[in-house]
């Protein structure tokens, strides 16, 4: 018998049938023997008519306090119409808040950390039979004594610290599509569906613009060694595992060799050039803690000195630009730079695998040649090589590297297949 | 009873007196009721003095095969010693030639990869109770059924990848120093060896600069799930275990908080600028190609457009220096660029950890600034920043970055603390 949490996304409950849907799976899996940990996100765009909601009462809805006390409530109507639905279909269930279930955080409304996961209640409710249904995305400050919410990919963070907490032996995180795959298939319709990716790799996926797990899930299943079985709630498609260890003596691969896994491309990204900073590492360093300070996370730097000035350019996501301009600006004389310049018409493509090495950064440069696409800024590391081009030369550049890494094919051996483990089983 | 597979480094090895030590250790292992397989280096450097009696004989030493048919002997003749030693101690034992302990590699004499690793023989001599000592750095290549050798990093390779085909619970690299450190403690007195440190974070402190393993050895225990204890062999202190899942219910830390792991530098890097190439993609990408054509590996590239030209900057090993110019100079009409220069004057530093955000970058960069250090790339992800600066201030800026983020400092729930898990069992 294993212990299992699972974690359905908010398309995955957007309506009552769904709902019965997702209970079903529920009990097969307990019929199937396993302890059940359940971690629901709001109904489909819940969360998004609330927000509505507050600012049809108020122009600035606010404090954040009482915001976050209003958006919990999503996942609290979510748990409880899935309690209620088990408990009719012969299964005893029990909803707890984040707090009841022992999730601490950081104190920041909107945005808080987990600092701690206690879930001793989550233990007894188990031992007394029930599937646990758990509202993901939401805390307790210890400090405050108040409901935090965890911010973007909170759901997914609740599910993973759970399990990790927990021991489950593994997190199921049911989403709308197959799996992690070797693209995005909207855009490559040859993509692939992963058995397996390992932490690293996934987690520069996930940063790199692949959207079906969020960073911070994947990093936090990286520190606490948690397995993250991604599957689609509208099939019964074996999904991707997230986790290290395969089993070396399963897979009749070369054990040393460069493997492609996947490539992902982000759109959502714009590229900014500070130009002039007098070339002086007090200048340049203000630049930064502008931006830290303001809380724009910063991408692929470039800086690049000419006869005194220095300019610098990096991507930030395409959220952050006004705030990363304004901050910029609002500082223009303590940096001293003459001009800022912002492209959104630009998108990152990454290639990411295993061994990466020049014979790699050649071949992308390549195919992008062929292309006629020019490559803006290009990053390299063991696992992950980035290059930036035009937003409108993002589809084609994706599916001609698709192609050339051979990503379609799933042969055994094949350079894009070592991780594709043949064991599925946890 | 658990399987460990132990590598000694050469410098383990330099003497009759040290063998014996290392006899002792195999000993005692197996007195605690485990089984031992041993990977042993050749001799403190004897390598280096076959290579000297192979240029005594011929100005251009080759073919390669033998090369590598009198390189392997350094390893059969430690492994024998060992073999001897123990034996005479009253442990049986056996030693195996890379080939006969079924390590599988690809042709290229002098740096093949592992293809395959199939330790039946191993096997076989463990359940007659036998420690097994396997010759590290070689393998047999199935297609010539020649001996071949491994390249750099070679002997820790063996060992990861035979402890994985035998599914050993730890590959133990025993060292000349105390384990993973916070920084090179030659350069950061306060530096402090970690109990822990993650595969992906290993690997990038090990990609750049961090002496105790060698990239390609970290890479194969992340891809096939070995667990790693780097430990000396000439004391019992506890070293450090390089592997995921530690187990965050041991941990009271803040569990999604940013994490500096530890800072490596790199003094064996140079700055080559190539200037002037057309701006056209192909011209940039023919860059590339003609670098991984001769084997060159090139870190954080840099390019830049100014009016129809395209300045390319990237940092490659001092060691491929001289063959990147000659490929680039090689290639000049081709490429169409203006000028290459080669700085070596450089070296990178890396802070290495998890969750690495634009408050580390500025951070970074404002130490950077305070010591009136002029930082010449940036690269960011997830996982590391590294920055390049000249080399003579190299050593100061690692030691300030060190106190920064507090490294030094082993307090549970501290910044750099979140991965030393106090577990040390495996």
């Amino acid at each position: 018998m294993a212990l299992v949490v699972q974690k359905y996304g908010g398309s995955s409950l957007g309506t009552p049938e769904l709902i019965l849907r997702v209970a079903q799976r529920v009990i097969a899996t307990r019929a199937a023997g396993h302890d059940v940990v359940v971690v629901a996100s709001a109904m489909g765009d819940s969360t998004d008519d609330l927000l509505d909601l507050a600012a049809r009462v108020s122009r600035a809805p606010g404090p954040a306090r009482e915001l976050d006390m209003l958006l919990t409530s999503g996942e609290r109507i979510s748990n409880a119409l899935l309690a209620i639905a088990l408990t009719d279909l012969g299964q005893p269930a029990c909803s707890l808040s984040g707090p009841q279930a022992g999730v601490f955080t950081t104190p920041e409304h909107g945005n808080a950390r987990i600092v701690d996961v206690l879930p001793t209640r989550v233990r007894q409710e188990l031992d007394r039979g029930q599937v646990v249904l758990v509202a993901g995305f939401q805390g307790l400050c210890k400090d405050t004594d108040d409901v935090t919410t965890l911010g973007r990919g909170g759901s997914d963070t609740t599910a993973v610290a759970l399990a990790g907490a927990l021991r489950a032996d593994v997190c199921e995180i049911y989403t709308d599509v197959d799996g992690v795959c070797t693209a995005d298939p909207r855009v490559v319709p040859a993509a692939r569906v992963l058995d397996r990716v390992p932490y690293a790799e996934m987690l520069e996926l996930a940063a790199h613009g692949a959207k079906v797990l969020m960073p911070r899930s994947v990093e936090y299943a990286r520190r606490h060694g948690v397995a993250v079985h991604v599957r689609s709630s509208f099939t019964d498609r074996p999904g991707t595992l997230v986790a290290d260890r395969p089993h070396p003596a399963d897979q009749e691969v070369e054990m040393e060799k460069t493997a492609v896994t996947a490539i992902a491309h982000d759109r959502g990204v714009a590229l900014v050039t500070v130009t002039g900073v007098p070339d002086d590492p007090t200048r340049t360093a203000k630049v930064f803690r502008v931006l830290a300070d303001a809380g724009v996370e910063v991408s692929t730097p470039v800086h690049k000195g000419t006869r005194g000035h220095v300019d610098l350019s990096f991507t930030v996501a395409h959220t952050s630009a006004p705030t990363a301009l304004t901050a910029l600006h609002t500082a223009v004389t303590d940096i001293g730079f003459t001009a800022v310049t912002c492209d959104h018409q630009v998108g990152t493509i990454s290639v990411v695998g295993a061994a990466l090495c020049s014979e790699v950064t050649a071949t992308i440069c390549e195919t992008f040649a062929a292309l006629r696409v020019r490559v803006g800024l290009l990053t390299t590391s063991a696992l992950r090589i980035t290059a930036l081009c035009a937003q409108d030369e993002l589809d084609r550049a994706v599916r001609a590297l698709h192609e050339v890494f051979a990503l379609s094919t799933d042969n055994i051996g094949d350079q894009a297949a070592v991780y594709a483990g043949t064991g599925r089983g946890w």
